[in-house]
């Protein structure tokens, strides 16, 4: 692309052009070296647009309902005059065929609004990778006018930290039945969550899911907030019934109120942009030193020594630096 | 030092020294660069002497007791043939003066044994810098033939993480009484203990002791265990009286039994040297981009401007890793 073509796309995508918005993304997930430039540019440019929108992180574990939900929370959302798009970080969507998060055809009544954008999967493949472009895409979604951003996430990897670290408040989805590990949640999860939604709360379930909100309310209570002034909330909710949408918005913004009035949304942004630049370079150097294929086979000997406790880390350490440093003067 | 001296010094630190011990953990210590050089071949050459030992993180905020806590551990453990090794991860440990933690004053009948051997805190600095230290260090008292290593730390930081991911084993200390709110610790810390150390059961203390040791099992089944087939343990523990600590060290072989007998001791092992390889070549890096006084500068300014936003962290990444390219060619 070139410059004009980019000042055309940032104008239009600032216009909130869901095509243009589209394109963008579709730009900066790409790793081919002149897209990357094009990239740049456009991220550059969108910049001072980005950052008024309040972020989301959603997580759940397959079969607990979070399309269901999200759709649901989004359609409330709407109805309250947001705009609300709907990302997803999956390390594992293949490269080819469905995406697994952002399914739009689980979505479609909050998928066809002209106020809601829902972006699949990014392709999949390193965590690192995928983080990035998630958060780039992120900046594009505001720049582009949407003020609701989801981040949704499946329970693999490190998603839902990944996810936790790049949205101001972490939602977590459940299902009635007491227990993370009936529930196949990793741990550390439970632990990131701003709110958590017992889905599913209707019929005979609907005690079982209030048992379970109370559960773990009492088990948070013992676990110092992640926010000061914040008691992790658990809500029972069902989605498919469109009961309890409304307390969850309430929550959020009660939540949104108060880290904004106390700085800590500013502050934790500025923290969390500090920490993606450091991740962001660590990244970048990794993938050159994987570039040269010579290099990248001493790389794999290296970490198989070290993974096969011949030879200590730090030793292996010196020894790939030394070797990239040397393979970078011509 | 000269290559014969490495020998030497490895020789004398095989056959258990402690005074070589304590010389070689200096070396490893400096940041010299003749230092360096030395500390990596002797690291090497101890390299198959490692791997022996049993290895916990201690963890508990000022005045729960833990010094008072590892002397009575750490006697007992040694009544039962084994030699002792206390290390310490402290970042914000002065340069001069006093260590923090790891102090022999406090620990004094332990620290006179011949079998025990305590290492006060590494001089402080960026916490990389400490991790890097301290493992190396564990891998000197293991090849010392010191076999039950307890790697102590206090809430500053990442260092309770960093603590729990050079260890096999996490060991949490607290007061009577819920709630970590009341007790200061960092969200995320509980959810690292593979046991859960309630000190200071003695006297009025004792029922509180016991309440908050049932509050934490309960609610601790909540949450995911860390380790298979195994539930997260609350003991409670006078350590000044002595009681409860044969119960303790009952629990760490019950633990280390498990996780020995299903593989997950050295996979887990071999991950955690995997991450550690890649972590020093990200800190080593990171080290020599800011060597060059005009790229630090650079840094400096770029690192502002992604923390106030100003432009977005993937594009000061890439250039912060052309500034780095281009600095290096000659």
């Amino acid at each position: 692309m070139n410059p004009q073509d980019v000042e055309q796309l940032a104008r239009k995508l600032r216009e909130g052009d869901r095509r243009a918005l589209a394109r963008a993304i579709t730009l900066v997930e790409s790793s081919r070296a002149d897209h990357r430039q094009s990239a740049l540019s456009l991220l550059t440019s969108i910049m001072p647009y980005t950052g008024s929108s309040f972020r989301i992180g959603i997580s759940g574990v397959p079969g607990v309902g979070k399309s269901t939900f999200i759709e649901a929370f989004g359609l409330h959302v709407l109805e309250q005059g947001r705009r609300v798009a709907v990302l997803t970080i999956d390390p594992s969507s293949p490269v080819t065929g469905g995406a697994i998060l952002g399914d739009k055809t689980r979505m479609q009544d909050l998928a066809r609004r002209e106020d809601a954008f829902i972006r699949p999967s990014a392709t999949g493949g390193v965590l690192g990778g995928v983080n990035r472009r998630t958060r780039d895409a992120l900046l594009l979604c505001e720049a582009a006018g949407f003020d609701l951003i989801l981040v949704e996430t499946v329970g693999i990897g490190q998603s839902e930290t990944a996810a936790a670290r790049m949205t101001d408040m972490f939602m977590l989805l459940l299902l009635p039945g007491s227990g993370d590990d009936l529930q196949g949640i990793k741990r550390g999860v439970t632990e990131l969550a701003d709110i958590i939604i017992i889905n599913k709360a209707d019929g005979e379930l609907r005690f079982a899911a209030e048992h379970t909100a109370a559960d773990y309310r009492h088990a948070l209570q013992l676990l110092k907030p992640r926010t000061a002034d914040w008691t992790v909330v658990a809500n029972t909710v069902s989605a498919v019934e469109g009961l309890g949408i409304e307390e969850v918005w309430s929550t959020v913004q009660r939540y949104r109120d108060i880290i904004r009035h106390s700085d800590i949304l500013s502050m934790r942004r500025g923290q969390q942009a500090r920490a993606w630049l450091w991740e962001e370079v660590s990244d970048l150097l990794l993938g050159r030193m994987r570039q040269s294929p010579d290099l990248a086979r001493c790389v794999d000997r290296l970490e198989n020594d070290v993974v096969g406790l011949k030879i200590p880390a730090t030793v292996a350490a010196e020894k790939l630096i030394d070797l990239f440093m040397n393979a970078e003067v011509p």
